[in-house]
């Protein structure tokens, strides 16, 4: 145990304006302690595309005002005497899921599958906890109260700016590209290389992959996605006949496009015979662009999604991380700039990730 | 060899009218012989849905005259030089492709997937051959020819009229579960009980599924269904909530629906984490009902097509029909009244397959 003389403060969302650069700092009341939560002292919050899907209600309805941030990383400064994984001034992290059942009689929870858990499911941010105990707020603040088993200890090897970013774009990323045998021998495609698509380079290369693209629309970002690690990149705006020029090539298409208008019967071309794309992005709303089926037929393909990942798998990536040295491309951002860094994150400009640092904790 | 003194002759549809029944018996020019080729005296053909899609040129241009029917059995009257699976007066089968590239450095034919192959991909009928060789004419005729490597033996223990609907109809959803995983420990579920869907029951428990439910609309339907050997049944239409009360129950899903207005997100709903639908059936046009990305991402299910079988697919599962003593429901009908019998098909009659028989040459 340690002092709890803190407040909760963080930046909050009190409408979906609060999307155009209108969060408002203030105190928040964390969901109610119990023995099983983490107090943890934020120093780092990546920030998310889910940030602003949720800050504008595109997503469903928020319980406002909402403190966003699912990229969390700081100093566990209170551990409830359940908590066996966690030990009072470790550096720690915590991921998009911030509760899930936990019985041994589910079939996601006893499976290490968290994320899919259908009985409860609570999200690091702007949900509801069973039972009354409150609102679950997240990172973009300068305390976090988090169920211990969906806290991670955060490698040494590992700097707190790389890490965060990790806990939910990487793993969103990493479990799909694992689950679909990402590794020696595979061709690998990741269509959209923003925050996860980046991540999604980083990860194949890292998982072993024999080839590994990079797709997305403009000429332009050839350089900057040869520069990450891809061994190629096609650009489907400017590359014209792409969708036959490529066509079967990829063993797995990692899919991190959340627009509706993306190409995804071309993207779906591009996989070898019992291949699978995996979309991980979500348009608001949730619409995929129409999906002919003579294009699945054909080619005996699957299209899939995959969540978030589980704390196991966090902990699988990060040590991923360690051993092969993946570091991701982040811009530093002052959390009392959060506001513009919202804005930019919304007009595309991170190359390609931030992370918010909270300079009173850091 | 054989004589060759016979005359190639059908029911052939001369536009997309002819699906109204109105199909004229003609004579018809086969591809050009080649030694790797196999006539085949026809006895029985079962009828598609294919059958359908292709005279109304629902699923695309239709080089018409067309002659229908890919589910041929009969005997073998000529046998190229090349040919050393098939002997002259073999009782033979012929299913939905007639020919691929069959070159040893394509990675669909060399993996003995044909039906995948992108190079020569020509369907039992309506299709043109590479090369000026002709256009392939099906099995609702008297005469039949396909290259050998697309002909298989029917086994002694199977009735003609029961080997004829597993070539298309049978192996369609065959293959998918059987590369699903299904066996068994699995809970099936087959979406749509006509023809396909009828070979989905008994081909999964035939597999060794755990538990097998058809799905279906209407409640007036179940009787049938269980008849077949299903476990349970699950009617859209008449049961409410069944989304919610069969949510997450199956590990594989074969749909063999081919509406555009089917409930696919209510399927998708059924599976178990991870689990697959396989989609088998197509639509007019080829456009599925919208797919909501968060149904598959939550769950990090997979929503697959699968094509019709190899050859080496259908040896497989006439074996397996035979161990397992595979019986499907049909209803024979004359091949004079194949106009009568395309009525009653598109009326959606047949419980659950029509087999024309040749009286002539059975």
């Amino acid at each position: 145990m340690a002092s709890t003389d803190y407040k909760f403060e963080g930046w909050l969302g009190r409408n979906p304006d609060s999307v155009n650069g209108k969060m408002e700092w203030g105190e928040f009341e964390p969901k109610k302690w119990t023995e099983d939560d983490v107090d943890i002292e934020v120093t780092h919050c990546g920030m998310c595309g889910s940030d602003l899907h949720t800050l504008s209600s595109g997503w469903g309805e928020v319980p406002y005002p909402c403190c966003v941030g699912h990229e969390i990383v700081g100093k566990a400064v209170r551990v409830g005497s359940n908590v066996k994984n966690i030990a009072l001034g470790d550096r720690v992290g915590v991921g998009a899921q911030s509760l899930s059942c936990l019985q041994p009689d589910c079939p996601a929870c006893s499976a290490g599958e968290e994320m899919t858990c259908s009985n409860v499911n609570v999200n690091t941010y702007a949900a509801r906890y069973p039972n009354d105990m409150g609102i679950s707020y997240g990172g973009y603040s300068n305390y976090n109260r988090t169920n211990g088993h969906f806290v991670v200890k955060i490698p040494d090897q590992l700097a707190s700016e790389h890490a965060a970013p990790m806990l939910c774009g990487g793993v969103t990323v990493y479990r799909p590209l694992k689950m679909n045998g990402c590794g020696p021998g595979k061709s690998v495609a990741i269509a959209g290389v923003g925050g996860l698509g980046h991540f999604g380079i980083l990860f194949a290369k890292a998982l072993g992959a024999d080839r590994v693209a990079g797709i997305s629309r403009k000429e332009s970002k050839r350089k900057e996605v040869l520069a990450l690690g891809a061994d190629e990149y096609i650009a489907t705006d400017d590359e014209s006949n792409w969708e036959e020029t490529h066509r079967r090539r990829f063993d797995i298409i990692i899919s991190t496009v959340s627009s509706e208008k993306m190409p995804m019967n071309g993207y779906l071309k591009l996989l070898k015979t019992k291949g699978s794309l995996i979309q991980v992005g979500a348009p608001d709303g949730g619409a995929l662009p129409p999906i002919n089926v003579f294009t699945l037929l054909s080619n005996e393909i699957k299209l899939g999604g995959s969540p978030i990942g589980s704390p196991g798998d966090i902990r699988e990536m990060l040590d991923l991380a360690v051993k092969k040295s993946v570091k991701p491309w982040i811009e530093l951002r002052p959390l009392k700039d959060a506001n513009q860094a919202i804005l930019d994150l919304k007009a595309g400009r991170p190359r390609f990730r931030y992370v918010l640092v909270n300079e009173k904790n850091a």
